[in-house]
């Protein structure tokens, strides 16, 4: 279990310096990538999800604590490697959480250091705050809650429904599903659909220094956490009974 | 064959969550990818294509009345599940074409939920439609049909095409498929190639409490639901000699 | 040998109908993806080669003369089915030729039907042809033809080193390298790295009734016609040397 | 060793000519993919990696003595072609060097071969630079340095953890990785993440008459070369430790 822990800590961390740095690559001045649009970062995303699964392959690659529990919920063991199976005992269920967040965490010091002189720049504090974190276009906490369960439902149902369907995709099937969250689902709350990305990145930049920084907007925080792990645990118990 | 009834339901309403999703993230006020273009919406709905794919595995995921009637004029079965083949009769294409218009139905249903905010902005009825429903760039039934018909006969041809190539792509391979018709044929009419996937949005549409929603159009509404049955039908003929 | 025949000429049929059709889409008016940029079509084109090669199953799916030539200098069989070569001999290439070019020809037909309507706008003559045949960015044949035989020098070169390393990606493997060498050397002469691809429409662009139509540009035919058999040649006898 | 070592060549060369020619295609007046943004960049690198790592199946295909430095690193085989390795040697390191630069170089020349006409149109010097060598956005060796570590590393990181999940991508696992790492760490410094491609290139800048050019900014010249090396070593040691 402490190799899972540690894969997990590095997978996640591998998907959020990637991910928050496709954020930064567009919205932050003076970037190459400066306002090279949404499917720059819609695609960013998904391959960051793409490196993180190779890179937490000692774990199932969960990555996100949706991921794990709706696999708990779902009763599914939470990886199988050479042929000895994780258990989705509730202990480790607790263990792949803060693993998720450590790495998210550390992905987010990694992403600001890779973007540190153009942190540096001057751009509006909610810009900064958006290379962390998710926030709603338009801000009305109950339908936040639940086009983010309807993401992390797709999320979680479809990767569920994988097993069913071989392919030679490995990695590529996620990070596609992931792509088509973000393109389809992705309008109304920028998809955190993983609480780990988003309260981890949130927590860095509370505390890393970054200049000109304003509010992380802890009132919105809670939204990406719960609509999530809620639809991880529909999907879960959905996915469960669909795949049997 | 009830098991195939509710998968090809599950299959189809991920289908238009994420298509109808994708298309009200680039064209609705507010939204993150508003206005990010036409490859966002043409890679969308391939992906949203992907996801219904692997969602409807217990029913060999046609999602389309034009693949059904394509495969019924081929006489190749519906779907082969564990070694047991669902037979392309009558009266099971009739159980598919239903499954797949309550799904694209359901699938708009909660397509709207998750964009619930943004339908409450302003917007040109015509918008607010298009996020449902298929509508010609110029209007002329005639060739809005053709259009319609080259499209689905690549969709349903290429798809009984798959089976003499086998690769490990998956549902990949159909993914790419629609990205190819969406922006090879996609231009005159919106490439429709799928009667449910234009009517169940449709209804909705019109059941919807949508605000300042205008017209369903019901007078073009005959188009993708002609055009894709002839195409796919053409297809199946076409397909069936040339597979062999 | 038939079989082969028929088979190219719609595998090369369903690469013009979808090639011309994502040009027309992006650059005639009015259409849904009109103005949407290089890189749609750039994809479309390659998708196009994804949706010709599953449709040429039973040719080795060429769908262009200079990889015919490429196989015929490598002397390397033009298809193998069900254990049966077709033999790189020079009386198959000519009839390799013969049906890509009436594919061709056929598929750029059916692009203009599917396209109809927006032929009839007005549009300057030079973009009406450019659905159908490519025309430098800057005319001077002899760079140009540089530019050709570099482009399909990559193209067969490296279709004929994907066999040293097999992969689950099928037709996906050729549709990329072709995006590949749109995205990369596209810039000066729109890459047409296909006698037929070039030929075959723009034969059909001077028989069709195009409204506002212009010159065919005859001119300029030879060297999409030069170019890439040149580099097809060279890369067939470097890739037999290379290869092994 | 011999066949390696053309191998190498071949295999860079295949790279940056594909390379060099989407960023010519992007930012050189007057090409069909003028102007067409920072994502057709982004893909057009990576797809020249795919069909880089095609050419040189015969060496392992590093294309990049970063790749190189942390095979060395990490004690594992530069390649096993036919049950035979090659080891990682200091020797074999060196000549595995050489030949990526001797590659770079070339794979410049052709790149230029194919724009010849458009490098010979007006643009700012520091334009025409940007086809061959990186360059930072903002000027400041150490974060430039940073920000190339952390890309490499990712690169070289993820490379040695694709053996523990096995996929039928091929090479386009790599490629998809290069475009990620683009996306999400290519804004502060133009992603080098490979010393050959940087140097290589920079050389035939300063060699080839190119109409109007400017200085090869020596001065950067260390930052895409000290950067990758760093990079790859530390994922070496990382990556020999976690994947074991």
């Amino acid at each position: 279990m402490s190799e899972a822990f540690v894969s997990e800590i590095m997978g996640t961390a591998m998907l959020i310096l990637l991910g928050a740095g496709v954020v930064a690559n567009v919205i932050l001045p003076r970037n190459k990538g400066f306002d090279s649009g949404w499917l720059v970062i819609n695609f960013g995303w998904g391959l960051a999800v793409f490196a993180g699964v190779y890179t937490a392959f000692k774990s199932g690659a969960h990555l996100n604590p949706a991921v794990t529990l709706g696999l708990y919920t779902a009763d599914l063991p939470f990886a199988v490697i050479d042929d000895v199976a994780i258990e989705p005992t509730f202990g480790n269920m607790l263990l792949y959480f803060a693993a998720e967040l450590i790495g998210a965490f550390l992905g987010a010091v990694l992403a600001f250091l890779a973007y540190k002189k153009h942190f540096d720049e001057d751009a509006d504090p909610a810009t900064k705050l958006a290379v962390f974190s998710t926030g709603p276009a338009i801000r009305s906490y109950g339908w936040n809650v639940v086009t983010e369960v309807l993401g992390t439902f797709v999320l979680v149902f479809v990767v569920i429904a994988f097993g069913s369907t071989p392919t030679g995709l490995g990695p590529l099937a996620v990070a596609l599903l992931v792509v088509a969250i973000g393109a389809s689902l992705g309008g109304p709350t920028g998809y955190a659909i993983n609480p780990a990305r988003d309260l981890g990145p949130r927590i860095a930049h509370a505390l890393l220094p970054i200049r000109g920084k304003g509010s992380s907007d802890w009132a919105y925080s809670w939204v990406p956490i719960v609509g999530p792990l809620l639809g991880g645990a529909i999907a879960g118990w959905v996915g469960a009974w669909y795949v049997g």
